[in-house]
């Protein structure tokens, strides 16, 4: 059994957290911002070196290829992104590429020659801090976002993507867009706190929950502080703060249900004034599209009824997005169980509860993830934190699946 | 008994609401502006037809004095306000000044001639929606307020309070600043439903309720809304939305209680992020200070309790301003529910749920108020309306009030 070389990865991690990085022991590599250049750059170093081309598509997605004996066939890809948050962490995206260069340099190593090529490839913009929206080089990649009004977007100093591409010449080739993959898999830190609380160090993705966002806005009666009795108001924060309530309550139909209210503004917003009005936004997440219906049909009847429980209040909800649950493909998730198993780790299974790049590449081919601890589930952070020894578990397994999908 | 000329007071109302009179059918006379300036003209002018004097002290009250056969004695007082808020309407503050209007031109009708000069006194600035505070003429007339503090006051536009009394030829006499007042009756709207739903006519005001200010700070984890099972959460707005339940719960002490949670804003504020924090206003009233200190203690314990609900949350409060209960002259209010019971007008007692130049006034002299119904409660707004009949009403007991205490 192959193992990736531990310290080499380690070492390759921690180099590359030195550029772009922050006073907080975090990094910024801002999508197609210089930063983000010069981590690329490096990432091309190394790729370069055990022989690897590399290439870009139209909107700037990094391809390093490790030439097989018949490159007309799809390769096995691997792969994630080197871009950040603005207070972002080292291992957030990172993790997946280097682990991806890693698994080359080891099958580098062993001089193991495949028929198909091996790419890793690093996406462009999956944090969308900078351009929105997020996984937006995977987005546009498999066709789900459209290629013109991507280069046309601009961030906050009015500057485009596209403008940004052909400064770093990062416009590449029209026809490596969407090029067939044969499989895909992504390394990456849980960003939530279940693998740690469950003390596993391999989190064997089965799937990406399924997303459906609402506006809410709730309303009332504004009066005076002072002079109307509590039993003649119809305050618009307590009908909204009943319902906050109920709609966490909606999760509670099982262990992997998830409701968040994130935004929550009332008006008019004056200390002596009873509010007559909030607007809210939910998500409600669930990986069974079936069950993420319930909840949805939950919180409909919730908003229904809150309208007639007192008069004055009232309360309309809008629909916005939702994003249907993602069931990785089965062979490779076994795969990944297999490796953890043959490697003696401690692994789980568990669905992925934030959007990855692998979500839009399980639409155009197999692909699967591997997920390791991250401390205390924080991410998004300059205190993000991977300990050195699930950095290598999680490349091993990475290696093991790799390297199956190539000999079978 | 004497009864008002009620068609005069009402053309007077009607004509006094031509002044700065807005498309909604309001009234905006911003303390001190040139609209405010013109309604007070036209009051003069009313108040000099029969007989009165007109003079300012130097924060600018307008004290039109019905001089009495010994000038020398303190005078009897009635008054508000003349300026609005800026989409105000046309009872709020003028009611009280242009009904003692009226009380004085039926005296003058009838010949009668009291010992003891009477006043009507427009306060300057009540609403402090130009000049923060509010109740500033008043605040400086009993000397609660500082003098020149006052006068540094800017608007929005850096204009000083100063420069528009010097402007408008306001700033008067210091020597009547603080002067002494026999006893001082106001006729407001209630600016509350109370009257309305209780189908009274009048409102026999015995106080007014003490008020006590609050910011509560709410502190939980902020995390990703996918990852983090919903057990693993601290999110503060859940504790934020039973906080504010249960400090609503609070005013169930008896009917008299309010408690009103007026600002609340959560951050991040990001659609897919657990809220880590809540900022929260709490403004609780109560006519009895000891029933206050009680809510206040029970507020105080529910903040503690919450520190210790879940881990990861806190919650923590400042206690930022207390005013104390008022309760208003005895023999005034006597008067007052007489003159109601004497005119076949239903009445009831009544605590004012918003401030006042009366409060002001209640420590430097017998006060009361008498309160008349306006359409659903609804005040500072376009809106606001009062009927005829009830209007005339409360000139009657006014009058009432003051013949009473002028003859005794």
């Amino acid at each position: 059994m192959m193992h990736v070389d531990g310290n080499r990865l380690w070492d390759s991690l921690m180099r590359m957290a030195e550029i772009g990085a922050t006073k907080g022991g975090g990094n910024c590599r801002l999508a197609l911002s210089n930063q983000d250049k010069m981590g690329r750059d490096l990432f091309i170093s190394w790729a370069s070196e055990i022989g690897c081309s590399i290439d870009f598509d139209d909107v700037g997605n990094l391809i390093a290829r490790y030439p097989g004996l018949n490159n007309t066939l799809p390769p096995i890809a691997m792969g994630s992104h080197l871009d950040t948050q603005p207070n972002g962490g080292r291992f957030d995206g990172v993790y997946g590429v280097l682990a991806g260069l890693e698994v080359m340099r080891t099958l580098h190593d062993h001089s193991f020659k495949a028929e198909r090529p091996i790419e890793v490839i690093a996406w462009t913009n999956e944090e969308g801090s900078r351009f929105p929206p997020a996984m937006m080089g995977s987005g546009v990649f498999i066709g789900e976002l459209d290629l013109d009004h991507t280069l046309a977007t601009t961030d906050a100093n009015g500057v485009s993507v596209e403008s940004e591409l052909e400064r770093h010449g990062y416009k590449g080739k029209p026809s490596l867009r969407n090029h067939p993959i044969a499989a895909y898999i992504e390394a990456h830190i849980e960003q939530g706190p279940i693998l740690e609380n469950q003390d596993k160090t391999i989190g064997v993705v089965t799937g990406v929950q399924g997303i459906r966002w609402y506006n809410i806005e709730v309303h009332g009666v504004a009066t005076h502080a002072g002079p109307t009795p509590m039993e003649m108001r119809s305050d618009a924060l307590e009908l909204a703060s009943h319902l906050v309530l109920d709609i966490l309550a909606i999760a509670k139909i099982d262990g992997d249900a998830r409701a968040t209210i994130g935004e929550f503004n009332i008006s008019p917003g004056s200390r002596n004034v009873v509010p007559d009005k909030v607007s809210l936004t939910v998500d409600l997440r669930h990986p069974n599209s079936e069950t993420l219906l319930t909840m949805h049909n939950q919180l409909h009847e919730l908003i229904e009824q809150a309208c007639v429980k007192k008069n004055g209040w009232s309360a309309k909800i809008s629909d916005i997005w939702y994003s249907p649950p993602v069931n990785f493909d089965r062979n490779l998730v076994d795969s990944i169980r297999n490796g953890a198993n043959d490697h003696n780790y401690s692994y789980m299974e568990i669905v992925s509860g934030a959007g990855h790049d692998a979500v839009y590449l399980s639409k155009v081919s197999p692909t699967s993830m591997i997920f390791i601890p991250c401390a205390g589930g924080v991410s998004h952070n300059e205190a993000e934190s991977a300990s050195k020894d699930d950095v290598i578990a999680g490349a091993n397994v990475l290696l093991h699946a790799i390297h199956k999908f190539l000999t079978e």
